[in-house]
């Protein structure tokens, strides 16, 4: 359908919400023409409006006069994918199939049990999401500059996967190849664990007087953020990651028993000195902070550290359009940009991140243009 | 000293780090002339050098010849806070003494130890803080828009608890009265128990390959971003709160402990139902859910939802310039901004949070110029 360096396998989509309708509108852009699959034809017929592909039967039905897939991209919820995918198995005996559930393990084992030829069917989990779902809040540009983990073994054929990295390519996504346990144990402790610890924290708001969460800054809203996520969905997550959480969670309950220890120390001797708890409660927080320093910075690269601008900045139309301007003008690139709100004040503060050598003029460019900061 | 509406008490400040620094150029600035004290010569006069105030004696030396103060600010490490506090208190009979260490409790239990007459202490805390410590990275803004925290009782004189508020309204706070007890429990959940966990869930990167950490999205980085505070002051802040944080953290435990028991199952059992299992995941994330909707929106408000506006941006200089004065000449108020950068990509996409009725406005006039945006 599509010519150029890479040309695209002819794909079908399998389950038209937020990430199989994303994979559709960024195909089109990239100049194919996807089929969409889906067991509701609400779905199915919404995500075409959008502009995500052309309309195939609906699920289950009848298949004739259309196109046979290169490749199959199962985007149903997690709980149903194993079925979806031997199925799609079984109807196109040449086709690739690749699955996007954000666990990858258990697929696979039922995948054996179901009886599926495996060396045409690659495990695949595109690490891009949104705090809203279904084919409404599709975007071509989901996957641009995000991992896509593609999980392949010696069984698996080398065209097939070919095939998945090219549509993962196409669509924007940057490659990584994982092994579907390493890929497990990757997500539990980079997002499985830090979702329950964010719920887990959040829960412990939920009896507090209006006095007490009024306290809230900066630091328990970033902690909670994503504690507003799906109930839902995550069950199925969790559930369908059971075994790689269950051992993060573990190690993680397992410090947390000293820490609580150390705390019961200090709390029954608080005239006397403790001996170890003090100890315990550093290591805790200094863990943290190599664990921490792990994460990489910005465009995949090594972690970066960028020197921080503080402005006040009046809170009404154009006055972060001033800031940026100005910001522009004195030709420096912002790497990235914190908004801190005052508690019942017309302003704000905005953190402007820069490379440490362009920190000093842009204070300077700043003040010069009337800027009120604070370095 | 000075003149107003509102005269300031004369304040002599105990202590020149980031927070005596801040509260002395925040006074200055509100036309006061504080007297800086601390230990070290080098710290006092760094903070008199910064504009903070004027140089007292040396902590522990002489200070004839220095007009007494009305009101001294013990902005000393906690550790050492009772014994300055009770000094402070005894060296001058006719002044108000308050400290600001973010633990309140074990402050006053160690005044009462030391015999000091607490009807002219007031506790509080003032609810800000940076990533960074020291004179040198003072501001004058800290406090602007921030809680401060009055802890008084039945005991404490008015005019000292007058004192303190006066201050703490100079500096730009906002006052909220708490007993101490309501202030320990408060912080133990909104502050101390958040950083527990993001040190706890940082913990658990420290030990993964590249491959893993590199799939660490938008999610973890919140979740861990304040895991990279300094062991030394958790220390003393999480051991002087000892009670009211290992009464948290043992709900989160006991929650988290049946999260762990509800993955075995579900791991033992792989090919069965696990009866009750997912109840327990989903309870946990809608029982975050329910927390995190506690958490008060900007300005101190209720939560609002604000609706999001995604816009592709350039990584290069002027580009967010470009688009915020595009908001600007919109004549849209931006409420909040997430820059979420691309891995890899010379790119990322600007989150812009407007209210639900500019919204669609806004995405008008961005299409009109030229943006790529998605809703």
């Amino acid at each position: 359908m599509s010519s150029g360096a890479e040309a695209l396998p002819q794909v079908w989509i399998i389950g038209t919400g937020l990430i199989g309708a994303s994979i559709g509108l960024a195909l089109r852009r990239a100049g194919a023409e996807p089929v969409l699959q889906d067991q509701s034809v609400t779905a199915m017929t919404l995500a075409r409006d959008l502009g995500a592909g052309r309309l195939g039967p609906r699920l289950g039905y009848d298949d004739d006069g259309h196109p046979e897939p290169d490749l199959v991209v199962v985007a149903t919820p997690p709980d149903i994918t194993p079925a979806v995918v031997a199925d799609a198995l079984r109807r196109w005996p040449g086709a690739t199939v690749t699955d996007v559930a954000s666990v990858k393990g258990v697929i696979r084992h039922d995948l054996v049990r179901l009886g599926a030829p495996l060396e045409r069917y690659v495990g695949s989990h595109p690490m891009a999401g949104r705090e809203r779902s279904g084919a409404i809040a599709a975007r071509p540009d989901l996957f641009e500059g995000r991992a896509w983990v593609v999980c392949a073994d010696e069984g698996t054929e080398p065209a097939a996967v070919e095939r998945v990295e090219r549509v993962a390519r196409a669509v924007g996504s940057v490659v990584s190849r994982l092994t579907p346990d390493e890929h497990d144990a990757a997500v539990a402790a980079v997002s499985h664990v830090p979702q329950l610890a964010a719920s887990l924290v959040a829960a412990r708001l939920e009896p507090l007087s209006e006095h007490a969460v009024g306290l809230a800054g900066q630091g328990v809203r970033d902690v909670t953020r994503i504690a507003a996520s799906d109930p839902g969905l995550w069950t199925q997550i969790l559930a369908g990651n059971a075994g790689s959480v269950r051992a993060v969670l573990t190690s993680l309950r397992d410090e947390l028993d000293g820490v609580i220890g150390a705390l019961e120390d200090l709390e029954h001797g608080l005239d006397e000195d403790a001996p170890g708890a003090r100890a315990v409660l550093a290591r805790a927080i200094a863990d943290g902070n190599a664990g921490h320093s792990r994460i990489p910075g910005k465009h995949g690269a090594a972690p970066t550290a960028y020197a921080l601008v503080s402005v006040v900045v009046d809170d009404r139309p154009g006055e972060l359009a001033r800031l940026f301007a100005d910001i522009g003008e004195a030709g420096i690139n912002l790497e990235d940009l914190r908004l801190d709100h005052g508690l019942g004040l017309p302003f704000g503060v905005a953190e402007v991140s820069v490379v440490p050598a362009a920190a000093g003029p842009l204070e300077d460019a700043l003040l010069a243009r009337g800027w009120q900061l604070h370095s």
